[in-house]
């Protein structure tokens, strides 16, 4: 920090990187999210990316646009939640840039480390694979769409380190906790950081970090790869890749269907990888499916258009 | 590319990164820049700042956000000056994120690796060192000024690779070819990128990418090693490092003072740095004054505020 530029040691020689953007009214609403958890997910993103590539994330670096008049106490809440999330993934935030704009942006850089595996790209999945997951899926579009509907506590109430609000300040039922943590997970995804190097480690043939919905994802393995994904909505839909319980109460409550938001939802940072059948699954990973000759997704025999996270069924299967 | 993140060699082991934002209305004006010279100017403040640590610049990463009525073809002449501008250095571009914004913003993070040298941060100078600068001063604010006095071709006529313009689009007498060069500057620096790793392996106590302006640099030079810069003007006011004829020329026209560009213009990007008196400076460096106990920056024994690049001699020496 306070240098040109950082200085960080990748031992194995070879670094990843990954960058996002996040811009204010598109990616996170400040009504809707305290700034430590858009920090705080501002960083997942990136780190997630990293650890999806079978990398050790080591550090982030941020760039924040902002009006002057901003308070400076959103902005230290902001990154607090970086450092939070970072210290959360075993990095670290090692430098930005800071400058002004009319509306909130962040740029966020992550890099990581290979831990003396192979990176793990899209293009390596093989016929007789098996697909598992690692985090959960469907939680945070679940706890998006009660933000829509205006069925969630206030972003306030939410603290820096991300621990859930005390409970006098949330509803006080089952079902109103269930979907406080959904939109928790909306809030503050909890990527499983571990399961990115542990797959590499494993021998994972492909990866990938699901941001744009496990369909639209897998979609990007099957076309990088060659082949055809079948995904098993039964594995999908238990413990412990989809919270079915919460998932469904919000669905009665917002007239849904949950599965959706298993399929296509992206931002609670899951991984998903492929594994030569052979070989036992690192801890925290779900078979969900298999790998086989062809093209495309197929959800229980269903082809899925494959063309975006939001796409509907094309019952042609 | 077109994966979750990029993969990058950095055989010593040791990564080099920086990031920063360029925000249209405030970095950059669409019409004073064609859209290759945005481009390669937002890659070479990162890239000069990798270079400024002794490192070999290795790659960037590019967040673009843009409104979504933005010309593709705008799109396809920022990333070729980008491009441009990072083979210029020896980097590539290895990936990036792009969104929709209400005005464009550019996000870059440039990688490098140190080449068998340690980091040169802002802290080792050491009193007995020679002050050195390798690059041109001045020259891209003389641009700015002609810029924003209306007195510079219009952007259209640059050409993606940084090239003048054919010499019957330019104003036909010398001093115009001047002032034309001095834009040139202003849109498309030109970094001395290779100095950077070669004052590393030579032996530089501390170095920063000039980009404050001079005066403004050398401040945090002298604060992070506890020492006093004793800059010499006339050294500076001499080729190779500063254009004193075109200098002029453009002072002339403006009624300005072209040392204040000199010592205060921070977007040509060279490099200042110290050395130890015994060693020989490596090609492309010039000395321009010397450290001393004491702390600040002195331009011919007058003690500069150092609050920052645009602040007025204090004459209190």
């Amino acid at each position: 920090m306070g240098d040109d530029a950082a200085v960080i040691g990748v031992p194995s020689g070879r670094v990843v990187a990954a960058t996002d953007l996040l811009i204010e009214g598109r990616h996170f609403r400040r009504d809707w999210s305290a700034a430590a958890d858009i920090g705080a997910k501002a960083a997942a993103r990136n780190l997630a990316d990293v650890a999806a590539m079978g990398a050790r994330p080591t550090a982030i670096l941020v760039g924040l646009a902002a009006p002057g008049d901003l308070a400076v106490d959103w902005v230290l809440d902001l990154y607090r939640g970086m450092a939070l999330e970072c210290a959360a993934a075993g990095a670290s935030v090692a430098g930005g840039d800071t400058s002004g704009a009319e509306t909130v942006m962040l740029a966020v850089t992550a890099l990581g480390e290979m831990a003396g595996s192979e990176p793990v790209t899209r293009g390596g999945a093989r016929p007789g694979d098996v697909l598992a997951v690692a985090g959960t899926l469907g939680s945070a579009a679940a706890g998006l769409a009660l933000l829509a509907a205006g069925l969630a506590p206030p972003a306030a109430p939410a603290r820096a380190d991300g621990e859930p609000v005390p409970a006098d300040r949330v509803p006080n039922s089952p079902a109103a906790a269930d979907l406080a943590g959904l939109v928790r997970a909306q809030r503050r995804p909890r990527p499983a950081y571990d399961a990115g190097p542990q797959a590499a480690a494993a021998g994972a043939t492909s990866m990938i970090d699901v941001s744009d919905g496990l369909i639209a994802d897998l979609g990007h393995i099957a076309a990088a790869s060659g082949v055809r994904i079948q995904v098993r909505s039964g594995q999908l839909g238990g413990e412990p890749v989809a919270r079915a319980g919460a998932l469904r109460a919000a669905a009665r409550l917002l007239s849904a269907d949950w599965m959706m938001w298993v399929l296509t939802g992206g931002e609670d940072h899951a991984l998903a990888a492929t594994y030569p059948p052979e070989l036992a699954l690192p801890p925290g990973w779900t078979a969900v499916g298999d790998v086989t000759r062809g093209s495309g997704v197929v959800v229980d025999g269903r082809v899925w258009s494959g063309a975006g996270g939001w796409d509907h069924f094309l019952s042609v299967g």
